[in-house]
């Protein structure tokens, strides 16, 4: 069995030769230290203010608004620590649907800084009700808030109308926060025009290198750094800088961007083809997780029923060559129970959670693959 | 003016084609994410982990005392934080000449939890003074200790005696944290023999990427976290690993512990040469900062009399394509005054600090070079 089909780009992406080939390219002619003033300090500072413009320019920003970090956990953590440290915030709004590094992230700074959280409802398709963040917001009483939700759910694709949201919170004089990581690369979004205060992204998760990304402070705000020790990033991330990653993140949210309509036309016809398939193969044995009309093209989630799956099925689908995952790839592979999964009010009887997601290097061909793969593994329902 | 001549590697290092190799590799073969559990991330992981147990190999450690982080701003910043939030540390000794990432920290850290900071005695060649250490670890009402204190410094290149230190720490019980960057892969060192409870390195400063290097921490200790929000590192560091760059930093540190005896004889080489040359041609007119005799083969920090040369040396050697630094990167090319040098007790007239450090990369040629173009720019005393 030689064959191995990658269905698990929720978790992470494939690096694309574009990208290879600008790291590669990078790493021979420019190895200087941005804080130097001399050439070879010149010439990387200048390599890496070009992709902050280039990255800013993509969402509407100015670069001095765009802040290069380790990744989208280390972004949460200085937008979630800097509200509560420089900004007055007094409580949370969020989503028990988020990803760990927002929700563990709020949770340790809400009891480290005596902060109030409060946890928006979710519908029985995942979605955040906005209604209800209307009522938490008219709680005037409990102080400047923080809202922190995420534009698209990890687990289940659920989109959230984000200016809707922005408007929301600033009618309410909240701040918005906006783990924007499965959302950007794969849809326009005006940061700016939108009114979100902050966002974070993640280069891993568009065909870029791990271990870098962004966070977007609106009006150049003046971030509490995480970190001490150097004045890199304006000092708000101290520590010389992933240049490798930024060249690399630059490139690949160029690509994906200048590709954009036409990717996401080709993950949509890939969803809308597997949905099409399990249809056909598992009429009545499976559901989607989540909105199914609200989702993210990338992103897939299934229940299969008991009667025609166990807990075996990601791990046989593994055994076959096809990556997919339980949810986020803290517990990929495993059916360990998700946190997202039990956010969603449903009432079904369990299912066997499969979380397929796609990116633009996935064919019809591997779908097919794919579910000939589930026809193998499901019993056929007595 | 075509020449570019590269004299500040205690800044940043080219890197070697072995790394660029082994990144390019990598970045074709690899992409999985290393908290998946399906056969692309188990691959990852694998890649990982062979890394880390050779990282650990090189210092004596065991693979779970290794923990990679963003660089080592990152790695200083989680263990001052630990000890004093995990390990009941009450007291700080640490040495005015520390890089920026532990004193900045160490400030910052000691106002928010009320600690205790102690600086150490630094004598006219510019090392911390051994006795007034225990001087001070004698002061036992001041409660738990930890003692943070360069294995090299930055910008003049003393050596500390780690061994010494970490056994003086030992007796009076106090925790040794070491900032082993400018150290580590130009020198043996043995972490778990000598004695040390806490190291950290950045892995380009040993031709290796920039974003990436790792912390040790002895006797597997429970490390607090400095960001929450995922279980990578054991927990210690969440978020998606640097996986490019730890395959970066790995083959690095190989290349350079293969090759350590041959590369520092041949830096050695260097120094010593420079200084003969100086010598030669400056005699009277230049000192050397720090210890001479107890120095790094990698820095030579220089102070020219202000009767040759003024402020503009820096940029003047800079136009004529040589690279070098005032101090540490952030002040770099620049003269603004350096911490590191005002903490050094000399009451000499004002001289005119140049950094000049070398890698393996330097020859011999690049010296006569640069000594040609001091020749030009420096006036001859009248």
């Amino acid at each position: 069995m030689s064959r191995q089909i990658y269905l698990d780009n929720a978790a992470t992406t494939p690096l694309i030769p574009e990208v290879i080939d600008a790291i590669t390219e990078f790493m021979k002619e420019d190895f200087g230290n941005p804080s130097s003033t001399h050439a070879f300090g010149r010439k990387t500072k200048n390599t890496i203010e070009n992709c902050r413009r280039s990255v800013a320019n993509h969402f509407g920003a100015k670069p001095s608004e765009i802040i290069f970090t380790s990744g989208a956990t280390e972004a949460n953590n200085i937008i979630i620590g800097h509200c509560i440290k420089n900004l007055g915030v007094k409580r949370i709004i969020t989503c028990e649907m988020e990803h760990k590094a927002v929700l563990d992230t709020v949770k340790n700074m809400a009891k480290a800084h005596n902060i109030t959280v409060d946890y928006i409802d979710v519908c029985q398709k995942g979605n955040a009700q906005l209604t209800h963040l209307e009522e938490l917001l008219n709680q005037t009483e409990k102080g400047k808030t923080l809202v922190s939700l995420m534009m698209v759910n990890n687990e289940v694709g659920n989109i959230l109308d984000g200016k809707a949201t922005a408007k929301i919170c600033n009618q309410h004089n909240a701040l918005f926060h906006s783990d924007t990581v499965q959302f950007v690369a794969h849809d326009h979004v005006n940061f700016r025009e939108w009114g979100i205060d902050f966002a974070t992204c993640s280069a891993h998760k568009f065909h870029g290198p791990k271990g870098i990304g962004f966070l977007y402070a609106a009006k150049e705000a003046t971030i509490a750094p995480l970190l001490h020790g150097g004045s890199q990033e304006r000092g708000f991330r101290p520590g010389t800088e992933n240049t490798i990653g930024i060249v690399g993140l630059s490139k690949a949210l160029d690509v994906a961007m200048s590709n954009l309509e036409k990717d996401v036309a080709h993950m949509k016809q890939l969803k809308h083809y597997f949905i099409e398939q399990l249809n056909t193969y598992f009429s009545n044995q499976y559901k989607v997780n989540g909105d199914v009309n609200k989702g993210l093209c990338t992103i897939l989630s299934i229940g299969f029923s008991r009667e025609i799956a166990n807990e075996l099925l990601l791990f046989s689908l593994d055994l076959k060559g096809i990556a997919a995952s339980g949810g986020s790839a803290c517990n990929s592979g495993s059916n360990q129970g998700s946190h997202v999964l039990r956010a969603i009010p449903v009432d079904d009887k369990p299912f066997i959670p499969v979380r397929f997601s796609f990116s633009k290097l996935n064919t019809k061909e591997e779908i097919d693959y794919c579910i000939g793969v589930l026809q193998e593994l499901l019993k056929k329902p007595e």
